[in-house]
């Protein structure tokens, strides 16, 4: 049982790979914001495969229906269910994986968990396929964000199979990242990001990457101590998207390497609001928002589905056995990925936004804009 | 409202640095575990500072109280309380920090949370000091694992101060890390680790750090996927530890640079059971348990405090200000905070092998030992 | 955010009256329980109108779809979506009620909570009609319950409009309940009981009732003390039902005027088996079950939307008004409330069953009935 | 798993009856409510047996300890710990009821779900003493929402043993409850319980009773729908009193027994303000405050501790045995249950009022009296 996520803006997800929908129902949204199918399909556009040479091939149309939740162009305060069917399924290449667990897959230990009953179909409740209901949710976080704080988030690759992009600013990243296929902020890195991920793709072979993401601007306040912190809740909502192995806040792991004179982040005055000079931090403390931007980053694996024979156990057999998976993938699932990682970003900082008082129970202003 | 945490094995934590206790509240331990405060004294011990030079000269004497939950030596299946009270306080130095929110502290984030109501002696409720709360859940958390399912948790320094050990077996920890002061499984690392330390403290500054831990035999199928993934749980409470700012699992944010083809664990079968050829991954597959060692490590920031100056801001002139933190302070804190992070993946693995349905309710046998 | 509930057999509501669809979202149901539509039709059926004169005749025809979380037959442990379309909707009476709160209503109070943005159609979200989902839900739960421990669920009306049906066994209710359209399991009192609704229905009065539930066998030892009591976690599921007022469980609220001596039950041997002579306490000491069968009643207040005039005001003018409620109505809503009751008290004790250790994860033994 | 309750002003319990100590954590608390251990002492003075001659006679003299969460005389946000010892402990009476559980006590139900390992003296975690720390508790939640809401909480025995109290106003509870040890508003049905009281006691018996609560003046719009409604929330906080079988809100199960006609409450303005004309759904609708004041009852069996002979069975040998209870009991918990009641309807109020918006996350002004 662990389907639902956040305190105050609250997820719910259902649905399979190979099922009929993926879905997923909001509960908390305040009433009053303005919302429609139209808004969400945005989003859910962009994390779509078939958008480029480089992702699957699989058609995913994905039409978002708004179920409930939405009266007269308005939300309710009642909970939001949105569904995406499930079209252009092929789940002939699943039958000769079900007792061959895959690699790098959830498959064996659903098979484990769930006594041989999990869907195994594309992988079933295990497949990158479940964000699509994380990506209709974050969209209703993101408008949001956007309509009652001005809060943006947003998110790119800065690094795919060892390609570093350069460190950007919040404004290159919004004119950048959709402005190349594997949605990197620095263009000259995402060319030679490209040129990787192509090479790798050739071979049967797939690569690893890195999304960051911010969260700009942002009041100082929100968020708890302890163990409701924002980094918490942030890593919790990342590690919820498959494949992802690392999470980091400022300036991550690199601590590791600095001196306390070097890593502190020295507080000034700028046009009267407190702020820091450099944000190290991420712009967290505490387990809370101290005014500057959220910075952190995520690591995805690279796709273990590969065309390269790999070692593997047949469950039925009990012997060892080699497979070769079939099926559509992307070689490098980061760039797909970015729209999900604002998506968990953004219900994060949405629900912590509620809980700490930033945002009403009820939006007035019927005006507010799509 | 953010000071409890786990679903099935919950601890609730309260106290201040220097209010009148630091606590912890288990609820959801099984009836029929052995427990006495000199098991839970044991690990408490561990935390204490003053260990050596190069730690915190407070005379943290730490004597666990066991105030509920255990009946004739056994616990009862009701909630156990436990306080260490605090002694040796001084709050003189604080006073003068009352309104120059120290850089890299959570004080400043605290002050506009709470208004000016939170307490700032010592870092109040964001103190490091909270983590004995921790450590001693943590310390029933382990028993349970140990006693049950015959799971250990093991913790060491692999980095301080861009210093790596070597990668290290199981065995090697348990046998290594008490043996020196900044608790590295490699020994020779060990000693560059510590000569660094001194020579950052010398000068007044601080080193950061990153902690490895290892949960060694663990079933398969322990974990949920999606929300409440053994990843997400395990990484948001290791970031509600003072001064986290990265968390990854298995081979974590090096994905970002290897290939498929390399990433990948292979399955084999090593005497009957199914295994992984390397654990790249960790040990989790879809946010469940593989069978193999789970692996995660957290890296944490150079500790904020500094015998140098630094830039902050006077809230109540508005103004800015230099400070110099006096006060005790490890000028590392990564080797102090081992026994806090395995006391976090402990409590994370007990709530999920509950969860799972991996530990009765009642534990039969009333002679599981001390 | 209230739109979820249960511990680890979990439930998230959504849909409206008047809307697209109501539906239910199940998470925690243990894989490899035999599931169908079929099985949650039936007792959808029973909680639809227009069965008999006596209920509204909104023709709700009401298919289940079940949209996920079951593959080949067998729940696979993944969430269960469950959707019924409304059909056959008229909201034109609603239309001139969206400013004069109808007395007895939820009208007024959503109207302050949320701002003027909910739906007003039908109730909208406080509406009986969300109830669909809550049968569709426990009737997952009743299957469970019934396949792995063989525990029972059973409701029927003891009282309507003051008319008190004598006591009747656990196998008489079964005989009974649907075998007259006030669902009485005391077939003279049903007669009675008609009549007066018929009386109330004729001149656009309504009438109260009061549902009684029995839970039958369960074993001892199901539930929790303190907070997660039995009581009460089922009567805050009875009270998610609109119209119930009062919840009480074996000698109820009659203990206000009984001795000690005459309400305790003394434990008798039977069989073997420690069990009560008598079963005043209703199956629940402490919180937790017994071993005799769980006894609670719930009381609906009269149907609040009448034919007959009613004093309200008009938000509009800030003037008094009246009404007369068109649309249609049950002028006694218990005998539908029926299933609605069994299923709060199952999805309760389902989840209870879960959380102390009597369900297991994973049902093996594939071929568990229909 | 089940010693927490609350979303936003979450309560966590722990102790037992005849351990080291009674308490409770109350976490989410606004920082800035004045706060002292006198405050507290004041409701936990009420709650103390010995304060005539119908009530037990152990000398709980229950002092107040606030371990945490108040510094400089003022909450901080942090969670406030707060525990009473217990003293004056005789537990040589319960080593004989170890093996012959007491008929309408938790003593089986406990004994079957904690496998033998629970604390059997004086009830332990099933024990009456526990509402110590939810008067502790609720102190907090009642200054709270006097403070900041106006809200006042106040409850009185509305029955005693089939004798009932007439209807009283808020005020003549207020000015009456605490001027006869019965603590009924009605002087003259006091007289008679009080009477009815010494009877039962004379003869080692004992009397049930109904305690009545009513929440003035609250604010419109306080609560949600469905499954977090006012009613659920209120009745599964009363539920967790020991000894309560019956939750029932305004007209209650006497609905069952009305007409809609003469059960609604018609809308009327007075003074500009929109209210019902009667109040017999006791202030809520749909699960959300209309306005009017809140009144709900709890009914409570009989003390089962009786001077009497009574059936039980003994679980060593498993043969049917006679206990006679001996230890200190109150003949009627009642009256000792009214700042109960109190306490467990405003932590819920209070919590609710955080949820809604209608109590800031920092208290301004920083003269909010004692």
């Amino acid at each position: 049982m662990s389907n639902s996520f956040g305190r105050c803006f609250r997820i719910t997800s259902f649905g399979e790979s190979h099922g009929r929908c993926v879905g997923v129902v909001v509960d908390g949204c305040p009433a009053g914001l303005k919302l429609s199918e139209k808004v969400i399909q945005r989003d859910l556009d962009r994390r779509r495969p078939a958008q480029s040479l480089i992702t699957s091939s699989r058609d995913e149309s994905d039409r978002v229906e708004l179920l409930s939740g939405v009266f007269q162009g308005y939300t309710t305060g009642a909970p939001i269910c949105m569904v995406v069917e499930n079209v252009d399924i092929d789940s002939r290449p699943y039958e000769k994986l079900k007792s061959t667990p895959r690699p790098g897959h959830a498959d064996y230990a659903a098979y484990i968990k769930y006594g041989g009953f999990a869907d195994y179909r594309g992988g079933g409740r295990f497949s990158g396929r479940i964000t699509a209901g994380f990506v209709m949710a974050g969209s209703v976080a993101k408008k949001l964000l956007k309509e009652v704080l001005q809060v943006e988030v947003l998110a790119h690759c800065c690094e795919i199979g060892g390609i570093k992009a350069k460190e950007s600013t919040f404004e290159e990243i919004k004119m950048n990242v959709e402005e190349n296929p594997v949605r990197c902020a620095d263009l000259e890195a995402a060319e030679k990001m490209l040129q990787a991920v192509e090479e790798a793709s050739k071979v049967g072979d797939s690569l690893g990457g890195t999304v960051e993401c911010i969260v700009n601007p942002i009041p100082a306040g929100i968020g708890d101590p302890i163990f409701n912190t924002l980094e918490g809740d942030i890593s919790k909502a990342l590690f919820s998207i498959p494949a992802v192995k690392s999470v980091e806040f400022g300036a991550g792991n690199l601590f590791s390497r600095l001196r306390g004179s070097a890593s502190n982040d020295a507080y000034v005055i700028k046009n009267g609001r407190v702020l820091t000079e450099t944000n190290r931090a991420g712009g967290i403390l505490g387990g809370i928002s101290n005014g500057m931007p959220i910075i952190c980053r995520a690591t995805f694996k690279p796709t273990p589905s590969l065309g390269l024979p790999q070692r593997t156990v047949d469950l039925s057999s009990g012997e060892e056995a080699v497979i070769q998976v079939e099926g559509r993938h992307d070689p490098c699932i980061a760039p797909r990925a970015v729209p999900v990682v604002e998506a968990m970003v953004a219900l994060v900082v949405a629900d912590h936004a509620i809980a700490s008082g930033f945002i009403p129970r009820v939006i007035r202003g019927r005006d507010n804009g799509v």
